[in-house]
């Protein structure tokens, strides 16, 4: 018999609404990664837990881990986490709903007297935000994991141009622990990961459902540096056949690929593609062709091979322009990162409890990368709870209904509670 | 009879150098409207008129007239001219190799002792360069024609901020003529217009054909700031079905232009169609859905039916577009000039004087816009030669073979023998 535990939702309330007093920069939320911001945001987490009676420590890297004790404290824990960082003039709740849905759920079987037969750790995972402070991935959860290599240390905070180690020795911490590999949780000790996280997108909102349980992190193929060259001319002075404008390339290769998406969906692909930035340079101006142009590519799915498709797709179409219109396209290194499925067992789970609990939910991707990934990528069963949100988020219109929070909150704790009963 | 007169190239071919010499900038040619360059070019070619013995005056607004006199000193003249100012970090032919062909020819004609019927005057005009210095088109030869409207005096320049008409004053100039509407030149006194000017396009380069008849300065239809609004979103998290992307809807809308424009072409409009900037905003960045884009768009044909069934075509997809991506274009003010038809006699009398001097030609339409169309807006039988070049105009690298223009300066010469026998 699984117990009913009820969350305690009004606690997560009282936290949002301290933080966004404590982070609100005038005009949005900003929490930097190993600053003040997250600095704050981990202290005030850190007291409320202790307040509840949790076990507090941080690790070597700066986590901070708060722990209800199950009564087999040897036996491997669960870990609801997220990250307490944000971007620059960013919202209250992305990274914040996941780490606050954890201590609600655990504030609920602490106020309901309720002992786990395993640990439960609530996990404030540090410095996310790699697009806003760290340009690397989830440094915070791969280092807890022991997968942050030695060289990511030396990367260099885009705002302090100080380096992840530098800062995270500024904040009382310990790089070496990194750069030796060392690590705190990983498949021998970790049961279940399980990521509550604001969805970020516009489907459950559209959908009218209030919690979608993600089915994976896409990968992704990317090309962050494209260029088109071609020539520069008289607009006026210079016939079709004459000339080499790299624009208009460039928009023969933007709607090509759009279009081979489309197919490809048709064909039962599940991906997105997205020019994120395209156009002419400062060079450009009236009554001149366009003789460059750059692009930003994103594609991401969390089957690789959608993507390759679409790449097997850009490279003829590069190949068919550059003969068709006389220019040249320079399309750079290609990043991307491989996706991360969610454990079965894990989706299977929270489609129960969302279930016994009448709470409408949607098997759906993620759309962008999560801490959740790292571990996943680590071995250890992973599972994400998309939370529906208003307005995007990495903006200060970012928002959450409080009643879809507590909806999210309790599919956690029967979640929690079926899998420590 | 018509007498065979020798231009004198050399005397351009000096002219030409020290132009360049007194204009050089460190990286191109600046000879600024109304400015110290522009008067350095003005003193340089008339101490040259001068020399060679012509009756020299500058007009009300600046425009320097160098006449040979005729026989009949009451009989319409024959005007050869073009603009001394260049843009910034030019080239050195532009415009300036029309006010030395006409040179040229006249010296050939004093050198040979030969007195034309009605004079012949070549006119150096000034301030043609609008993109760089006053955004209107052809202020100095308007002034000229009577065409200048007295609040185009207040226009500023560019880069000093003073209005057109302080800057006529302070050169010496009297800005009142112009404003009074005043005027020098007209069909009443002038028979025949004559720009000599070097190509700015790759035609006659590529056809390997020294010089070009020109049938017609075109009209355009222009949009100098559209845009697209549409809405920013997480590119992973949002599937093509909630995307509002600007960007892929303004790639759209440019290759649906383009292929229109090779439709059209097709039927037998001749024309040009160029996005000459486009692109993503400073809002945009790696990981967003476009929610803006921009863009500018030039259209010209000599024939402005050809213009209006693009812009049919412009109206009809962003239509379309803005109903199939949940985009808004706003195409912002559509503006435009007509286009300016050469005199058939005078394009007759040139393609007549080529093929007596065995000089191969082409008939093509310009690219941009010139002086001559204000001429030919005034009624002046006009016509315009254009001569091969390479490498564009309005940038260091322009330039044009001398053999190219001794052979453009023959045909003057034989032009204008024939039309002052």
């Amino acid at each position: 018999m699984i117990p009913n535990l009820t969350p305690d939702v009004e606690l997560a309330a009282r936290l949002f609404d301290m933080l966004r007093e404590r982070s609100f920069d005038g005009t949005g939320i900003t929490r930097e990664a190993y600053g003040p911001g997250e600095r704050m945001a981990h202290a005030l987490v850190r007291e409320a837990a202790t307040g509840l009676g949790l076990e507090v420590a941080a690790d070597p890297i700066g986590n901070l881990h708060m722990t209800l004790p199950g009564t087999d404290r040897s036996a491997r824990r669960v870990v609801l986490g997220s990250h307490l960082d944000s971007v620059r003039h960013g919202g209250n709740f992305d990274g914040a709903a996941g780490v606050l849905a954890g201590l609600a759920a655990v504030a609920g079987m602490v106020r309901a007297g309720f002992t786990p037969s395993r640990d439960v750790t609530v996990m404030a995972i540090r410095a996310e935000e790699a697009g806003a402070w760290f340009p690397t991935s989830y440094p915070g959860s791969r280092a807890a994991l022991g997968m942050l290599k030695a060289e990511e240390l030396e990367i260099r905070r885009m705002d302090s141009g100080r380096t992840l180690g530098e800062h995270m020795r500024e904040e009382g911490f310990d790089p070496d622990f990194a750069a030796r590999g060392e690590k705190v949780l990983g498949p021998e000790n970790v049961a279940a990961f399980l990521e509550v996280h604001i969805e970020q997108g516009p489907v459950l909102e559209a959908e009218e459902i209030p919690i979608g349980i993600v089915t994976g992190i896409p990968g992704s193929r990317r090309l962050r540096a494209g260029r088109v060259l071609g020539e520069y001319n008289h607009s006026g002075g210079t016939p079709r056949k004459y000339r080499r404008d790299a624009a208009i390339a460039l928009a023969d290769l933007a709607v090509a690929l759009d279009e081979a998406w489309c197919r490809l969906e048709a064909q039962g692909h599940r991906m997105v593609c997205t020019f994120c930035t395209m156009g002419t340079t400062p060079e450009a101006g009236f009554t001149k062709i366009p003789g460059e142009a750059i692009f930003q590519l994103d594609v991401r799915s969390v089957n690789l091979h959608s993507c390759d498709a679409l790449f097997e797709v850009l490279y003829a179409k590069v190949a068919e322009i550059e003969a068709r219109r006389g220019v040249r396209f320079e399309l750079g290194t290609d990043s991307g990162s491989r996706p991360s499925l969610m454990d079965e067992d894990v989706q299977r789970g929270l489609k129960r409890a969302a279930e016994t609990l009448g709470v409408p939910h949607l098997a759906m991707p993620s759309g962008g990368g999560h801490d959740a990934a790292a571990f996943a990528q680590a071995g250890v069963p992973s599972g994400m709870l998309f939370v529906r949100n208003q307005h995007g988020s990495h903006n200060p219109k970012e928002d959450m209904r409080m009643e879809d929070f507590a909806a999210a909150c309790a599919v956690v704790s029967r979640f929690v509670a079926e899998a420590t009963q």
